[in-house]
This record gives C-alpha cells, structure tokens and sequence, in this order.
C-alpha cells in the first residue's frame, strides 16, 4: 500500500477538533433558529433510489450525483447531492398533513464533480422549505429566514454585510413565450443568459425578430439596484405583458425588505437565471463581500412534489455549514472550547460522585489514565483535601 | 415513472418531525456527555478511499462498503460504513499531538447489506474512541462511557436493565498458538467458534490433538456470570499459559464495574469472536432485555492506525442512535415538542421586534401565511392589545 493511504480525494475534508466544536456550536445555534421560527427538523437518508432523487431537478443534479447499484433490489440509487428534493419527497408522500409545512435539515451531501472549481465535495447542507404556500409572503419568510441563517453566522445587514440577490424566472419565461422563437435558438439564448456571456447572447438575437432581440439584448443588462424594477417595467411589459406580475412580486420583496432590514443592499438581475430548469419564481441568493460564490440562496419551486403524488407550492433556501463556519469561527472566540479538569484514575465512589457533580454542572472532566501527559488542555485538577474532593488550580 | 418513485430502498429510513426531533436531542445530550468526558468531536467525510476506508478491518467492512469511482482521480471511494477507521486515520495521521487522544463523532453511515436480517442499512453511528493508551484503565473508561451511553437512552444500570457483554480475543489466540494445528482447521475452528456452532466446532476438533481440543471444546462453553473466569483459569492455563493475562485483565474490568455499578448484570464469554480479526484485547457490548442484537459494543483495537504511519493503541465504543432513539422516546414525555405562538402577517416593526423577543426567550413563533390554517399545532396567540404585543390564548 503506499504511503498517501491517508490522502482524502480532491474536494473531500474533514473536520477535527477546533473546528468541529465550532461546526457543532453553528449547527446547533442554526436548528434551534429554525425551530423558533416553527420549522420541523426532518433526517433524510443518505440514499435514495435515482428516480426519487432527481426528480424534477434536471442535468445539473445528476451529473452532481454519485450513483451505486442496490444490491437488494438491484435499482440504482444515488448519494444525496442536494438534500431539497428529499425534503420535498417528505412534504409530498410522508406527511398527510394538507396544510403549510415548514421543514428543516442539516446533514451532508456529496457531490461527484466540485459544483464549481474550488468548491467542496462534501458540504454539509443545512436549510429550511416552505411546502403549501403560493403566496410571495412565504418567499420573504424564507428570503428573512436565510439572512438571519447569515447573520448568526457573524455578518451584519445592519452593518451593510450583506447583499441579497434577486430574480424571478419568470421574467425571462414570459419574453420567451411573447418571443416564439425556434426552439434550438431559444435553448442557445437561455444558455447565453444562463453564462452571462453578452457576446454569444447578440450572436443569438441575430436571428431573433425585433423588438424581442432588442428586449433580450436589454435584460441581459438590466442587473443593480431596485430601480432595475422600474426600467425593466418600460422596456418589457410592451412586448412582453405577462412579466408584470413577476415584477411586482419582486418590487413587493423589495418593499418589505427595506422595511425589515433597512441596511440590506439589494441588487436585482432579471437575467439571473441558476436553477433555471427548476425554479418557477423568485430566487435568491445572500452574498458577503471578498466571497465569490453566494453564502446562501434558494428560490420557489413548486410542483417538484407532483411526482410522488402532490402538486405543492415550495419556496425555501439552503446553505453549506462547512461555509459558513469559517467566518462564524472568526466571528467568535478562540476560547469557546472550554478547558478541562485532570481527575485521578480511582473507583472511589466520593471521587466518581465529585466527577459526575461537575460534568453536570457543564465541566470537562478527564480521568488521568495511566501513560497520560495532560499537558496545557488542563488548567485545574480535583484533589482530595479533609476527605472532600476539590478543584484546585494546577500549578 | 412507476407510481412508486417515493419508495425507499430496503432498509433505508428516514426520519418525520417529531422523531427527529427526539433523535436531535439525544444526539446533543450524546455529544454533551462526550464532550463533559473530555472527548472532542471529529467530523470525518463521507467518503474517502477504500485503502483507507477498508483499512485493518478485513472481509467483513469491505462486504458492508458501497463503492464508487472517483471522477476526479479515477481511484475507487467507499461510502463510510462505520466510522471508526476514519477516526483512526484522524489519530494517526491528521492529529500531531503524541499523548492519549480522546475523539468522538456522529454521523450517518451505509450497509450495501443489512449487517444481519432485519438491520438497518443506513444507521447513525455514534461513538467514541481512546488514542495512544495501551492500559485497561482505558477499557474501563470506554466502558463506563458505552454504559452512561445507554443511560442516556433511558435504561438503568441501578435498576438491572443492562448487560455487560465481556470476552478477551486474546484467549482464543493463546490457544490456537499453543494447539498449532494445521491453518485450514484453525480457521475452520474459528469460522465454527464465531457462529458459536458447537456441533460444527466439534467435528472440527475431531482432528485436534488433545488436551487442545478438549480445551476448545469446553472453552465454547465458557460463559456466563464471572465465575466462568475461575473456570477458564483451571481448564485453559494449563496448556495455553499465555491466556492468564488476558482473563486477568478480564477480573479488573469486572472487579471495576461492580464498584462502578453494582447492579450491572456482567456476562462473560469467552468463545466470544466478535471482529476476531480486527479487534486486539478486551470485547464488549451492553445488552437491554426484549431486544436481540447489542444496543451499544466496542473493544480494544490496537495498531490499526499503523498504516498511516503511527502505531497506536486504541478502544472505543459505538452504537446506532436510530436504534437508542427507540427506546429514548419512549422514555420522555409525548410533549417535549413544544407548542407553537402564531403571530399576524406583516412589516410592522413593533410585531417583528416582538416576535424577535420571543424566539430568544426559547418560543416557537409561526407567522401566519395567508392560506395557512395553523390547527392544533397551535396554542396562544400575538395579539395588539393597547398598542403593546401580547400572547393569547388562542380561543
């Protein structure tokens, strides 16, 4: 065997000590967030049958997805690469409840190819869905839920931290549907968008009929701040009169988004098209600056569910712990791992007693084993002093 | 797509609210006791290398391990099926400090076969493992630890719910070394003691010289309360005079244990093969009645680290919380999800800052979405009452 036996594959890590109590600190503070809010913590398995797994999500997750046969049944199941569609297999098929559900997760994903270069392979995904609910109130739920996951994580939209990125597929949907253009044409224009690329997007429109070229050729450009909203509405709705719902779903975010957190920056793209093939409103995504990908994002995406036998509205975000704990561990002090008390090894029942008194009381407690140099994790021991059993400095 | 795209493969679960809830919680109070013991958290990956996976832990992992190739290196991955080598890894190689290293972990896991008929294939392993400390006092600590494990699911040492499991691998080898029968046998011999098949064993030892196969045969027998040690001492000493260390070591665990816990029930078994291959000194398990498989085993392990470059004695302990879960849920109170407040719909800074309130005192707080009817799942409710925010009783 050689010597590199211990190399974990590209993009995989793991997490020790330090950084794991720091992990376990967030994840915690994070659950118990979304519990406040009256989100139900849900565990899905680590697999699932391909069929279940992809649904509805399209070529970007399978070719995210690492996949086994199933020795059992000889179906191929796949390694959970995003923990949403479980989470929407549940809300659909495991609870019969007809009303809103508000699920949420923590748990980690794997991912065949890093997602985009230097991306991990295995986050841990942590998030929250609303399931039953159409309604834009229930996308600034989430869209609130998902700053206030950002902030735990240290930042501040007081402070001006934090950008919120907004979108709606639908914008783009309805020039397309006004637009008619051959199919093959709309798929090279969807993916010019999709990439961001201008160029490719004006050799596209070449063949398109104007004003939808010109249209096009103006979305692509319409990104920056909320008065996007209002240029977008001049420059659409004439050719394109179904987008004006869209826009006001994204004005009325806007709206109580200053309202909430009036600090926020908040930057539009109506040309944003991630998840395009999965999304059906709104998206949106949380940015910190001197971090190039999104911290956090998510969108609505109803009728995932309809697969297993439930059409339901879903709008919900996630995000990856392994993230957002690197600024979180900055964000807090170097101390959080409490030091520990050095006890004797013994089966004396007044020790064990002063033992299990102080690890209740929130302690650590180290019993001495034999070959152990506690060294400088151990700033006090329990010594016996008059037959009682005391904690005392070390020296 | 069949109708049946919600299913789930054979032996793989997942987890609704409110027992996700219960498993979160005693995830925590797991983690809380590891930690008040001075063990610290390690968050290995999913997947890594076989090498490195399967290593020191022979034919029985590699069956329990799905297998994937890396897109990335084109080596082949082993999805975790226990995490114990991971963490053994950890010690080794990525943990530079030469004293005793306390770690402990929990995390899901996958059986590409359930381990035995009726076992789940995807539990969440939990456990914890001692580092560079060859002395029993180490077995005693893990334990101890594996007992207050099973405390913490509900079950009562005090009250004679729980069984010790005990047996030494070491035994077994002092008398195949002293027999030095032919390989074949021996391994016959072994196959046969592992399935405790006492005809099997028999016909084996056919070909064994005496006293050796008399020796085995009654060393089949060996278990029971703790006097089987004084029996193991007349019959196997006498031609095995190497197994008195390991029956010795035996008396100290059990000498221990009942000044630890006097009510535990101790049960020895010697013939006891457990991982035979893998596991170097003491085995143990604890058993609760009404329930056919241990709830919670372990043993010494030592030198598997080797392979990463640092050979190192260890012992550990691990268990399955779906499997505690089970019995913890029964053992709590129906209500410790607590109910929720519902709260109107709106911007109103006053109502956000009253909401905030709550959910810091530990509330749940539900804004109500407009096609949402909350149910019973609610019990007061935010009310404006004289320009001030108070909770209701909801009529």
């Amino acid at each position: 065997m050689s010597n590199n036996s211990w190399q974990l594959p590209d993009g995989v890590d793991e997490i020790l000590p330090e950084r794991a109590f720091v992990l376990e600190s967030l994840r915690r503070a994070l659950l118990d967030l979304y519990h406040s809010w009256g989100y139900q913590l849900v565990i899905p398995p680590l697999v699932e049958f391909t069929e279940a797994l992809l649904v509805g999500l399209g070529a970007d997750l399978d070719l995210l997805t690492c996949k086994i046969p199933d020795q059992l049944s000889g179906r191929t199941m796949g390694i959970r690469a995003d923990l949403t569609p479980q989470v929407a297999r549940i809300d659909a098929h495991s609870m019969l409840d007809p009303g809103i559900n508000r699920l949420c997760y923590a748990g980690p994903v794997l991912h065949a190819k890093p997602k985009s270069s230097g991306c991990s392979r295995s986050p841990i995904q942590v998030g929250a869905e609303i399931f039953g609910e159409s309604t834009v109130q229930a996308d600034i739920e989430v869209i609130d839920l998902m700053l206030e996951t950002v902030e735990a994580a240290g930042f501040s939209c007081a402070t001006g931290d934090i950008t919120l990125d907004l979108g709606h597929v639908g914008i783009v949907q309805s020039l397309l549907k006004s637009a008619q253009m051959d199919k093959e044409v709309e798929a090279r224009v969807v993916d010019a968008l999709k990439r961001k690329s201008i160029p490719d997007l004006e050799r596209e429109l070449a063949s398109v009929a104007e004003p939808f070229a010109k249209t096009f050729s103006a979305l692509a450009r319409l990104n920056g701040d909320a008065s996007v909203l209002t240029n977008a509405k001049e420059i659409i709705l004439e050719v394109a009169p179904s987008a004006a719902k869209p826009i006001d779903l994204l004005n009325e975010v806007i709206e109580s988004m200053r309202v909430r957190r009036p600090n926020l920056n908040i930057y539009v793209d109506l040309a944003e098209l991630r998840g395009y093939n999965y999304h059906t409103g709104i998206v949106f995504a949380a940015y910190i600056s001197d971090f190039g990908q999104a911290i956090a994002n998510g969108g609505r995406y109803d009728n995932v569910g309809s697969i297993f036998g439930r059409s339901r509205a879903a709008t919900g975000f996630g995000a990856d712990l392994k993230v957002l704990m690197r600024f979180y561990s900055s964000s807090i002090s170097r101390d959080v791992v409490p030091k520990v008390i050095s006890a004797p090894y013994s089966d004396d029942p007044s020790l064990r007693e002063a033992i299990a008194l102080l690890r209740e009381e929130g302690e650590r407690v180290v019993i001495q084993l034999p070959s152990e140099d506690q060294g400088n994790a151990v700033d006090r021991q329990l010594v016996k002093s008059n037959n009682e059993w005391i904690v005392q400095k070390k020296r």
